[in-house]
């Protein structure tokens, strides 16, 4: 089939030229990049400054995104451009004002939680949901006015729905899939999705082993079938790539993101004893040369040109361009 | 009336000469002085750090209590021993090792939230309370383990009740009154003054009108009169004081102490817009010589000697010796 440029609406890979490269051979636009999970602030920046090296360094395979023209501008000089996103709040610790910091330093996506508590939302893992919190309610309101896309990927379900009802933008879900084809607490009700999609929300179908049905060995063809039931569910426009790549990354990285430093236990998400590593990826997506394949069962599965194009990036540009510039409070 | 020493389970004053002279004067052997509202585990150690200069500055008036022996230490020598304590959980951040490191720094209680929602519990202002987090279960179990008490004054009413239920070692609201006497958010129902009675735990009746009947113009004899009911509900051997004096503490103080740096708008808490600022103490209780005019307002509605010396310390002291010590885990 004819090239589609792709944009990818969440990764975590332990950075590399080679992955760099990878991008470009696949087409890959746009990526949101995953820079931080337990940071604060401080440790935040210290994560971006390693990425402005990579900018340095890799300058003719990446470059930052700043706004939604990025995009085109990365189609055109085919190198692929950096969204920086952060999985949980952390970064702004208990000060509003790092909103707007944050968004300074380029990060145009933030989760309310992290699987667990937050001081703005609960997270998938809690036995409870109390929805937006007080400071939460605060937070939303100051990311949509400087121009950062709220992200509910790992939040429970009542704050998931309430933060859709809050924001006066359009919100994602970057990296899960349906709950009704693989439940698990990472991926989504039907409530949900339908709310993500009535609200101009974005879906990133996720291809993390966990969140697929029967994990490694999920088929592409089932992948497929799943995006083709989400699309009769959301409609073809709310739904795009979120990969949830964790490429070369070792298992001390996952065992980070899982326990941070929040337990003294050992806390084995969604793994298990004795399968705590990172899960193998489908043979079929190891890494961003991939994503061809999967648009090409997609092709298979009936999808038209048009609807292609808008899966691999014309929905998440279309969300960018709702979602990242600053407004006038 | 002879002379009774006082242990006083909270203060937020702007500390100086007179304050710790006034100490002196009413016989208070032990303060638990608040440390942070808001402030981080650095921010917190510069707290500290000025405390660190006015026990070198006030050396024959103040000490660090380090256990329950502190306390007779102050009362033979006349100086007030200072205990530290936090109303939030912001000093750990997210980090549950911090917990052990502000122990060893000589902090001995820690809020789990303050009004709003933390990482550990739901604030008394929370529309929704999730009870204690998974964090929360882990941080409690630490505090338990080196000796530091957990205090649920500004919590919510569920995460209350599920601290008293987690923690193995008796907890303490130490600065609240019963709300059947005065029903607002920062006041506790019978069903956690029972149940913390029931545990081992402790109640420091509060003295900032807010949270008394009639507010700065509560009666002396209301006050007492509250003290006796709470007594037939809680028996004589959990209440203690906790007076929350903020005494010389500007108006900008209380807009912190409420605002912190979660909100863009203004929150006016306990206070309404047109009296934001620290409402007026009752003429009977101003500085830390009054205790001795409640002590009196207890004797006249017949407590014994016995009974007024548990109120006045008895009763903080056995919750200082359950709880100061540290355990192998």
């Amino acid at each position: 089939m004819q090239k589609i440029a792709v944009i990818d609406g969440l990764q975590y890979a332990n950075w590399s030229e080679t992955i760099f490269r990878q991008m470009r051979d696949g087409d890959v636009a746009a990526v949101h990049v995953t820079i931080c999970y337990h940071e604060n602030f401080r440790e935040t920046v210290t994560n971006i400054a390693a990425w402005n090296r990579r900018f340095e360094q890799f300058r003719d395979l990446i470059f930052p995104l700043h706004s939604a023209v990025d995009v085109e501008k990365a189609m055109k000089e085919k190198r692929t451009a950096i969204v920086f996103g952060c999985q949980n709040c952390s970064p702004i610790e208990n000060d509003i004002d790092l909103v707007h910091m944050c968004r300074q330093l380029g990060i145009r996506f933030m989760q309310l939680s992290y699987n667990n508590q937050s001081l703005l939302a609960s997270g998938c893992y809690e036995a409870e949901d109390t929805g937006i919190t007080r400071m939460g309610r605060q937070v939303i309101r100051e990311m949509n006015r400087v121009g950062m896309a709220v992200d509910m990927s790992h939040s429970g379900e009542k704050s998931t729905l309430q933060a859709i009802d809050l924001s006066q933008r359009p919100i994602a879900i970057t990296h899960a899939n349906p709950a009704k084809w693989h439940s698990v607490p990472r991926n989504k009700s039907d409530t949900v999705l339908k709310a993500l999609a009535e609200s101009g929300g974005m879906l990133g179908v996720s291809l993390y082993p966990h969140h697929l049905k029967n994990g490694s060995a999920c088929s592409l063809s089932s992948f497929c079938r799943m995006i083709a039931e989400t699309v009769e569910l959301m409609g073809i426009d709310h739904i795009g790539f979120g990969s949830d790549l964790c490429q070369d990354q070792p298992d001390s990285v996952v065992a980070w993101m899982r326990n941070g430093s929040w337990t003294r236990d050992v806390d084995h998400g969604e793994g298990a004893p004795g399968s705590e590593g990172f899960p193998e990826q489908p043979g079929w997506f190891r890494d961003n040369r991939h994503f061809r394949a999967i648009l090409g069962g997609l092709e298979q599965a009936g999808f038209s040109r048009e609807e292609l194009e808008k899966i691999a990036h014309g929905n998440w540009l279309r969300f960018f361009v709702d979602s990242f510039d600053a407004r006038e409070s």
